[in-house]
């Protein structure tokens, strides 16, 4: 059975593949031989995959690619946090450029998200032993831990240590589905809590830290381009809005003089779509969550809770966005005369890419004859992590149908030899620098 | 602890209470003594009571009114379905004109929901034994079961099993939370499956069914009249919807070209509140339960379910109002460019009151000296069963801020001694008929 969906993912993924992508040192084949390798760590029935963060699938996944780092002749270090590090040396010592990304899934995912961006800088490295090619400075391919966080709801554990961006009362609190604590599982994955938070003195000095990654959005289909340009990464500012109104008997209360919250909340999740516009064309508002009390067939609402999801790559217009979200949450409480209560408890900062990486980025995609699309991402990556404290870019290579953390997530092999290509000629530019 | 909170509710009564209404037989201290005793079987340290269909505690509760019923001189007996009638001789023999409610609760309810019906029909009695009249016809003060129905999430079970409108399959599907199937539990309250689905073959004849019950709802407080006409009941119809989107990352999709049903939703929960004035003035349209798949709070939902709660109390504005918002959920979803599915399997037919027996409640109120004032009752009552086939009349005694299913619940003894006043001049004018 493994076998077989080995056989199908390594062919789907050569389906359709032009082989003249492959020179320059990079292959197609390996890296949807590699791929396909590492689809088979926890690969599920539906054809998806559950590779948790410090599983053991995980601590797999990592050895694996482990041994092709070896086998490139890199050096390999393995941190508190489980955090993996490949290093070629540079014809000058000083500070690394580190790619890469994850090996982590959500439960019941897909094949490519953080993985092709392991591989896409290990076949950097792969390419260079073919074509001969020594870097200038040193270059290490890394592989961060439980990005997704699907077990403890967290996420970014690998980077956060990394950078020392770490809550150590946070962490001590979490507690998975089958009771257990974080301390527990950092123990039994083979490190210890004290390791963990001690893996931010690494002593590494870093010049740049470049992720490719799948888009998880349509904008490259809708360019038709196989790889963009990450513009920012957009932080979360969560909001949450309580409207409350006056329950009652649906039957026995006419519809005139109810305080219905309900209704009040179909107004609000109407302005909520319109507001963004108005303050930029990266910024984002959702509301993805609603719960009603008492949540009764036949009971006029008490109270509706909503969280309202809002993002953009600059802080400023993040934060106008969510004074703006809050007003017409107030606004639309006295029109219908009930009341609301707001509170914003998560306000990550987004982390726009310095202009000049860009700029190399564009040179990049340039050269392998992409027009430059700049997309913002919406999601959060180890690359934002890594970007409060080193100079961070990122890539994205394009998603089929936009769909991600699910066993549909695809990327051509084309747009992955593309990414590989982009990032290794934005990383032979940064070399001269 | 419980003599206190008796002592209390009975003094609660009491305060503000004018004695001059009680005359004519009509005794609001008997009355108020009654509820109170009522009040402390299964009374809660909240205040309210719980006391569920085909529990002890109704069954108590049940006994109680028995001894009092027979203290008055009425022959009781006790139907299958747990029902009790409690008969007065009429000078002449014929159909029965019958009065009286229910003695269960919600879990947590109040104390005038039910025995107030209950004590309204006894105290004519008891009024008619003072005042040494002998009604010309038969009448019968009675207790109908398990009205709430909180136990199976059902109700009426008491009143359908009397006019023969019980489903005994679905009947044998129902089981409580203490995994008790309803056959188990009407055996150990000391009937049968079969006894209860009996009690249709009463053999009684019945001229009129006449509840009276609190009103739930805020009419009379706003029209500051103790007492109301019931217009009709408005049979509910649920109206499933289920908006079908695109779900995807709240930060990853642009707003243009989303495809989120919580949005659509939103416009929908506006025009639902539009709709029912276009029908009618009683119509009433209400969305008290949505749920969204997944509700992730960075997730654009995929699904987003509502039911909405139709009444009316004329059949065919009712199901105009069906069609209208059923019709307004498609054009939604058109307009958004999403997908929905509607459907209505709940669709209770609505039971309006004859005008004869309208005039003559009018009669009634006017004779005790109140301005009629007509009320659609919105919840479904036992007259509403009973109305499907013998003539049913209602009449609703004002509520507190139309607080129900509460231990807030109140309705002021001034306020109940006008509802037994307007009851039996309504009786007695149906004697003479």
């Amino acid at each position: 059975m493994q076998k077989t969906e080995q056989a199908t993912f390594y062919g789907r993924l050569l389906e359709g593949y032009k082989p003249e992508l492959s020179h320059s040192g990079v292959s197609g084949e390996r890296i949807a031989r590699r791929l396909s390798e590492l689809s088979n760590i926890g690969l599920q029935e539906s054809g998806g995959v559950t590779r948790s963060g410090y599983s053991l699938l995980e601590k797999q996944a990592k050895e694996l690619v482990i041994s092709w780092m070896e086998d490139a002749g890199l050096f390999v270090t393995v941190d508190g946090a489980g955090n993996v590090f490949g290093k070629l040396r540079g014809k000058s010592d000083g500070p690394s450029i580190i790619s890469g990304s994850h090996l982590d899934s959500v439960p019941n995912g897909g094949h490519f998200d953080g993985p092709l961006g392991v591989l896409s800088a290990l076949e950097v490295v792969e390419s260079w032993k073919e074509q001969g090619y020594a870097p200038e400075k040193p270059y290490e391919v890394v592989i961060f831990s439980d990005e997704e966080g699907s077990r403890f709801k967290s996420g970014l554990t690998g980077s956060r240590a990394f950078t020392g961006q770490t809550s150590p009362d946070l962490l001590k609190g979490l507690v998975d589905e089958n009771a257990l604590t974080f301390d527990e599982v950092i123990n039994e994955y083979g490190s210890s809590f004290d390791k963990y938070i001690d893996a931010r003195n690494h002593g590494r000095e870093i010049e740049l830290f470049v992720e490719v990654h799948i888009e998880q959005g349509k904008i490259l289909e809708r360019e038709d381009e196989p790889v963009g340009i990450v513009s920012g990464i957009a932080g979360p500012a969560w909001l949450e809005v309580i409207f409350m109104g006056e329950a009652g008997h649906a039957g026995n209360t006419p519809m005139v003089g109810r305080k219905d919250p309900l209704v009040a909340a179909g107004m609000f999740l109407q302005e909520v779509e319109r507001l963004p516009g108005k303050v930029s064309e990266t910024a984002v508002a959702t509301v993805g969550r609603i719960n009603v009390s008492p949540n009764g067939v036949n009971v006029i609402p008490q109270e509706v809770y909503m969280f309202t999801d809002i993002r953009d790559i600059h802080e400023e217009t993040r934060d106008r966005l969510v004074e703006m979200v809050r007003k017409k949450a107030e606004a639309v409480a006295t029109e219908r005369s009930i009341e609301v209560r707001t509170s914003c408890n998560t306000q990550i900062t987004p982390m726009p890419i310095a202009q000049q990486l860009q700029e190399q980025l564009v040179k990049a995609v340039r050269k392998v004859g992409i027009k430059p699309v700049f997309i913002p991402s919406g999601a959060g990556h180890d690359a934002m992590i890594v970007g409060e404290k080193y100079p961070a870019a990122m890539l994205f290579v394009r998603s089929k149908d936009g769909i991600s953390h699910n066993p549909l997530e695809w990327s051509s092999l084309n747009d992955c030899v593309y990414g590989v290509h982009t990032l290794k000629a934005f990383i032979e530019d940064v070399m001269k620098g």
